[in-house]
């Protein structure tokens, strides 16, 4: 199979002292390298600097020597620490130019949020001769895209992420190559066990990157592949794919964007059957999970968070000898509370958890990290006992996913 | 009052394929940046390079040009794409020679987890004779000090950790000064609107590095300052506080290592009541914050994810005719959702949200994004409307920390 052709290289500079003090993570530099990997692009470089037009000078000029275009995120802010675009307007040495219709926008935007705009924001429409202005749908600063090689967004991360996904395609052309990419997220086995399973990986690595991703309860494999053309691309991820997944198909429960969220909504949609949970120790985790699909609306009725006691007796008729004789985190207390939100809520479904999050109240009998998942139908209840390792977050996010595991599982047995 | 003492210099270089991809968030750097911090130095430079030796020589030569002493992570572990070791013998000119110390340490961790050792763990015990090995508990992959100027450490994030708190103090001295830190959150201005209250910003400025962290409807004001002493330290940061914190007091809800669910419940408990919750657009996110701080249960007794208008009706007694009157994203279902969730799980407080989260379902009339929060009490009910920006998850992340942010004004008031 013929090699790969060369991809052109990107770089990647944050701005913000914050990124230097550790205050904050810097989210939008993997968010940058992903767009820009997606677009054909190797990332050869990416570098933090704090707010300082010398230093960032010095790191978007270095950037530059090694890269075919540097995307820069971070202090386009209106305040006086917001030196990106001075810093840019001097590496480029040219002036500035007042230009009208980015001051409407920034008005409009002050407007629709309902706020007067402080007169500050004039600077915004002050544009860099030597570049463009970059429309933000989400906020007041504009991006900028300098001699066609550097672009400028803001740090804000929610405004970055939207102008990187409807803005910067305008600007960023692809990069020579392209790309193919397939995750399968698996639950069910660790990375090793995984790699054990595949004994053709080192094949496999031969035609596509293969990073192994773990997370609460559950791994990603990702594979990448490049080519001259989409058809190549793919042609070479469709035979690393078929080297790898066939060994592990029975621990797959979803492939690229998907999430258990999105995997459980979709098997309830294609079975249009309802859904309703009881969170005790996940305390409204797995209804936030489920929401945050678009149109979740359509299969999840909602749930009852049942903290206290006194609650899952109220809200859910999980009965006070349940509770007295089994205690809250048990089997019995867990198939109650399902069943409960099915009824209650009137729907196919009910989904509960209950368990000892930490880092307080464990027994000898019931130590943190003891969490019981059930789902209840009509005519039948399941559950699941889990053990779980780790901090009170862990233990409450891996509780959640596996969770959502237990009911995909027993969703797709039903599809199947 | 003295200038303080300059503090020694520091860069970060973190070393792997999977952040040139963006695959992984960059978490050690900000780790990494903070320990430093403490320790005295001011960081001037983060940088990533993939694996690759000249890539590392470079970044790693760059970093030590600037500044006094370099922390690199990342590919020191066993396989073929971990290439700082030899990277950074090359860089340093120097052989590497074999110490039976790393060896035993290597062979005692695989006893400790129960595994054979793979014999190409013996590799790690080869050191380059510029370096000393640094010791790693949590893992095989030693790391390595070179030249007292370059400590290298493992990727691995919870190996790292590790290293960062129990090791790197051995071989990193403190950079000549110490310092001393504060961070007031605050809520219901923004960071233009912040700064213009602070008439004094420029003085404090000239005490203090002062950063402006904006969150979801919220804004972090973090105060830094150093000395030659912690006193020192200490009392420029006093001087600083005084200069700045009268003129914002009434928008501070919390300091430090606070949060908004912490600083809620810390109310709560004081005024002894309870809460519930009822959730629509949130779908369970107020009730997973709360509950994410550990004996929460004191003070929370559960909710309602009413996500459908039928579990409005059912499990919160919302009227039928008030959602068909004004709409399940209205003043008044918020007040009804409010009032039930308090009366429904015999509450002190009911907190409600409900809104349009998008990016479906708006109308010119009630339009993405609008959102109504409300509290209940008895014999009362207040309501805040919001007008929020951005995405789904920017709507769903708002509108949650909003309802914490009106519930603890109302709170506050009561206490004061």
């Amino acid at each position: 199979m013929k090699q790969a052709p060369h991809p052109k290289t990107a770089a990647i500079v944050t701005v913000g002292d914050e990124l230097m003090t550790g205050l904050v993570v810097d989210t939008n530099a993997a968010a940058i390298a992903r767009f820009l990997l997606r677009r054909g692009y190797r990332i050869v470089g990416k570098s933090s600097v704090g707010d300082a037009v010398p230093a960032i000078i010095a790191s978007v000029r270095a950037a530059m020597r090694r890269a075919d275009i540097v995307v820069v995120t971070g202090g386009l802010g209106p305040t006086h620490d917001d030196l990106t675009k001075e810093a840019l307007r001097r590496l480029f040495k040219c002036g500035a130019k007042f230009d009208p219709a980015v001051l409407r926008h920034v008005q409009s935007f002050f407007k629709r949020m309902g706020k007067p705009m402080p007169s500050i924001n004039r600077e915004y429409a002050n544009i860099p001769t030597a570049a463009v202005a970059v429309r933000n749908r989400m906020g007041a600063a504009p991006g900028l895209f300098f001699n066609k090689r550097v672009l400028a967004l803001p740090g804000v991360p929610h405004e970055m992420l939207y102008m990187l996904e409807h803005e910067a395609p305008k600007f960023i052309h692809r990069g020579g190559v392209t790309i193919a990419e397939k995750t399968f997220h698996t639950a069910g086995l660790g990375e090793v066990g995984l790699m054990r399973r595949m004994t053709k990986l080192d094949e496999a690595r031969q035609l596509a990157d293969i990073a192994f991703l773990p997370g609460y309860g559950r791994v990603d494999i990702r594979l990448l592949t490049r080519g001259a053309t989409p058809a190549a691309a793919r042609a070479r991820l469709k035979k690393a794919e078929k080297l790898i997944s066939p060994s592990i198909l029975e621990y797959v429960w979803g492939v690229d964007d998907e999430t258990i969220e999105s995997a459980v909504g979709k098997l309830l949609g294609q079975q249009r059957k309802t859904l309703a949970v009881a969170e005790s120790c996940t305390g409204g985790g797995i209804g936030e999970k489920i929401t945050a699909i678009p149109g979740s609306s359509n299969y999840f009725l909602g749930g009852v968070i049942s903290y206290a006691n006194k609650v899952k007796e109220k809200m859910l008729g999980v009965s006070a000898a349940t509770i007295k004789n089994h205690g809250a985190v048990s089997r019995e207390c867990a198939e109650a509370m399902a069943k409960g939100a099915r009824a209650r809520l009137g729907a196919d479904y009910g989904l509960a958890v209950t368990g000892v999050a930490g880092p307080g109240g464990g027994t000898k009998e019931k130590p943190v990290g003891l969490v019981f998942v059930a789902v209840a139908a009509l005519g039948w209840v399941q559950v699941r006992r889990l053990n779980l390792a780790g901090s009170r977050a862990t233990i409450r996010g891996r509780a959640a996913n596996e969770a959502l595991f237990f009911l995909r599982d027993i969703l797709a047995a039903r599809n199947g």
